[in-house]
């Protein structure tokens, strides 16, 4: 692979002191036409794992408290989250605490199995078994670091060393659990991504023959990204060797555990699913250490909006982000992926227009289909998916300012107000908003819109109609008198015509002011005229039971201005 | 590649209907061990090119004015930046009012190239070209949707009229152009992530043949990912496609353009480098349409931690961060990589004992080479860089509350009131704050520990000190004379000792009072001691002019209480 620098505008050094670092050198190698992951796709969804109330938690300046977790914690089961880990009992009481709670009964449903987290260590996985008695299924999750920099830094052990306390620690587990069905295990190396790959091979492959795992009773294997240290296809390489060189493969769980601190957590992801994971440990909107775990909302939808049953019901996403926003007492960023407040929204002309003749569109699919909209199959620029399937309205989805055009102030028009401009009226309307909205520097809010329209169209000028009345003597002859003030001039006149509009034509003609009527349309709520007088073209609008009427008049009256 | 369905758990369908979208089907087929880039490593920084003034200005709800625009344009020549799209000219006042400010001199340095930005048509071409008139350098970004949605539903053209459409506003941008020698062109086939590649590939090289493009002038082509639809390795084999089949490829900067709905921007960026790109769009912090463009910041730090010069100097990132906040009026998140406020932060025990080992290692290290710690090569537990480098401090990085332990306590004490508490020591003042955070459910500040400490360890118990004097009459032989109240007795009682405190232990022992000594350490500012006292073991500490008094008087009142 060679790239060629760019000839133009060279850059300069940046002067900053990246000589302090190194690339991550002990990539796997994989030689050429062996990998498999990057022609592979994902057809079904992983095995989500929330951790948000032991990882999640252990990020938070404020902790959550036993009520804020157990609402965390039913937020998860009525998502449809199976497996949740709920704690590291032995790291504090209020974790500890939180677990005797789930076993106090009633929480937990019978098709979830919580998780809590130990370190290698036997009091503290005796801490951590006491917490779960009582539990009916519950996973227990030994971890260790295993990377050379923790080794020698923090844990002062060699290879040998981690091995042994790995598998010491295992044993007390096994102990433990004795024959209780209900317990399974897991292990994660935590620094996967920076440790020897055979060594991390030796000890998963030592704890599925330690634990005994089968088919029936499978081992989880977790691999974290602890930190993120390369490039998403770099972890994907090293998940594909392990899920290639694990034993016995069909008595293992191959889990995942990214984080976010190169923010590629949610590509790291969906690259280990390609490359052989099948369980996911992540949080909702992405709270964790520092950057924050993968977000398993943005993963779940990412599968959906590909045709992929998520296997969690995000319908109501709003209500979930709100829960979630008040449990952690962290905002979820207005551009979140699918949940950000302005994810559907677009403000520029050419989104708008694209979006609204998309929505057209998808309405004739929908009709033609006969099904409702909600059921037909979605492709609308720019949106990736329906905001209707998440719980948003299409309210937020068209904003305008002064970066918008036509297409969304029409758009607005209709949607908010009824008002449906004729497509070779709307670029005149857009003019006076855009100039309105260049002029202020902000959003115009539909209420605005309609002010301007009505500022615009709706209000008196030069000519004036004091009392008129129309009747039609014959079929197809309408007949209009009034009384009209031009200039400062005011009279009585009256015309004739087929119809309303070309009878009050006829009597403005008699009054001295000539009008050529150049386009019309009137729906129930509004009608549209274009009219030219001496050489000038408006358009016009009116609105009400006399709608045609005062769509010439306002025509009129702009043309003559 | 084959993936077992975890047996254990299964999740259920979630009722959305996810039947209504279709996995992105159109991939580049990539015959066995063809593909380059999964092998690839980014070695140098491809050139940014920040789209702020204009596709991040185009999602804004209240658009940048002038000076705001300013504002951050200087920003972007400060750090370095040398192309930068200013905009949009034909779509707005504002926009053009902008680039003509920019022309009217003094803004641009001599090596930055401002990018502008126009639709396919001969009028807003024209009015294009009237905004740069007087800049002496400048890119025409011409851009038109080409996928077949697109074509259809926005568009209503043809392959072939798209073609045409094209070529005709390509021909008007050289008329215009001239033979000034400072413009050169771009072209975006946007939407081009669900572009046929044969069309992709023939409407861009007809323009590199038509602007007569040449290593010494080359024309731009930018793939955008309008909208993200697939996992980023399908982006990554369509860039490396178009990368390899390109005709006049030393002509030609092939440059990206990710956008984020489904949070992989950044990963489809560096995977797209990693495919042949070697110019990337995008902007500070990610903002841009709905979910955001692609973070510059985020992929420039990136290529700092892994050792590569970004070519862009955010030494002061909190700065870059506080003018794009104020220009864009949106908030950075607290977890967004590198610059988010919690992302060097660990309240966790076991990060906070990794990530102080670490820091005492770093400063070691430094010591041993001879060189400051900010030169040192990094390699701390948990921070992928050291939070100096981009201008930050290491108050932040260890926070204590429930869920941390010994480690970031001690850390905290020493950090911030200098008091170094002993190894043997820190368990027990853990175990005081750990309470303390349990009960409160909060954070506790290095002000609130301190408080803590001294509630503890200095203040009075049942044993006081009254008054005391001690002097050494012969060296090595110290003399403690005191008035001593122990329960409810008051009396005058002196000892010796080889020191102070074991002359004021032999008097406590006078008094009733039989102490032994188990641990003793004293620095400038504080002594810390452990004693036994009728079978109970406690710490204590003091601090001041008779610290060592203090301490051993505080484990004493610690032991008897």
């Amino acid at each position: 692979m060679t790239t060629t620098t760019p000839v133009w505008n060279p850059q300069r050094p940046s002067g900053m002191p990246y000589h302090r670092y190194r690339p991550f050198q002990e990539r796997v190698h994989v030689p050429a036409g062996h990998r498999g992951w990057p022609s592979a796709r994902i057809e079904r969804a992983p095995l989500w794992v929330p951790v948000d109330l032991r990882d999640g938690n252990q990020a938070l300046a404020e902790p959550m408290d036993t009520p804020r977790k157990r609402r965390f914690f039913d937020l998860l089961t009525a998502v449809g989250f199976k497996e949740i880990e709920v704690g590291y009992p032995s790291a504090s009481r209020a974790d500890f605490d939180f677990v005797r709670h789930l076993a106090g009964g009633g929480a937990v449903p019978d098709d979830v199995t919580p998780v809590v987290f130990t370190p290698a260590r036997a009091d503290l996985i005796d801490r951590t078994f006491d917490a779960i008695e009582g539990l009916p299924r519950a996973v227990v999750h030994l971890y260790i670091a295993t990377s050379p920099v923790w080794r020698e830094v923090v844990l002062g052990r060699s290879r040998a060393e981690v091995r042994r306390t790995v598998r010491e620690a295992a044993e007390h587990m096994a102990r433990r659990a004795g024959d209780a069905p209900g317990i399974r295990f897991q292990f994660s190396p935590e620094t996967f991504n920076l440790t020897e790959p055979d060594f991390v091979l030796e000890l998963c492959d030592g704890l599925t023959r330690l634990w005994d795992a089968s088919p029936d009773r499978p081992v989880t294997h977790n691999l974290p990204a602890t930190v993120e240290i390369a490039t998403p296809n770099v972890y994907a390489d090293q998940i594909e060797y392990v899920h290639r060189n694990l034993s016995r493969r069909d008595s293992v769980i191959l889990s995942v555990h990214p984080h976010n601190d190169r923010g590629t957590g949610v590509a790291c992801a969906e690259l280990a699913v390609l490359a052989g994971a099948q369980r996911v440990e992540g949080c909702l909107f992405g709270n964790g250490e520092r950057t924050g775990n993968v977000d398993l909302v943005t993963l779940a939808l990412n599968l959906y909006a590909q045709g992929v049953d998520p296997m969690v019901d995000l319908g109501d996403l709003d209500a979930v982000r709100e829960t979630v926003e008040h449990c952690n007492r962290l905002p979820v960023h207005p551009r979140h992926p699918y949940a950000g407040d302005l994810v559907y929204t677009a403000f520029s002309g050419t989104h708008q227009d694209a979006i609204g003749k998309g929505l057209a569109r998808h309405a004739r699919r929908a009709a033609e289909l006969g099904v409702p909209e909600s059921a037909a199959p979605w492709a609308v620029p720019y949106l990736p998916i329906d905001p209707a399937d998440v719980g948003r309205s299409y309210e937020a989805v068209i904003r305008v300012n002064s970066q918008s055009g036509k297409g969304g102030v029409a758009y607005l028009l209709r949607t908010h107000h009824g008002i449906d401009l004729p497509p070779r009226m709307r670029p005149d309307f857009a003019r006076v908003v855009q100039a309105a909205t260049d002029d202020s520097g902000r959003e115009a809010t539909p209420k605005e819109l309609y002010e301007l329209f009505r500022a615009t169209y709706l209000t008196e000028g030069a000519v004036r109609l004091h009392a008129w009345s129309a009747h039609e003597p014959s079929p197809g002859v309408h007949r209009f008198v009034c009384t009209l003030e031009a200039g400062d001039r005011v009279g009585d006149y009256e015309g004739t015509g087929a119809g309303v509009p070309t009878a009050f034509v006829d009597a403005l003609a008699g009054a001295g002011v000539p009008v050529e009527v150049l386009d019309f349309t009137e729906d129930g709520t509004a009608a549209f005229a274009e009219c030219r007088v001496g050489g000038v073209t408006a358009w016009g609008a009116g609105t009400g039971p006399s709608a045609a009427v005062h769509a010439v008049l306002s025509a009129v009256n702009r043309a003559v201005r």
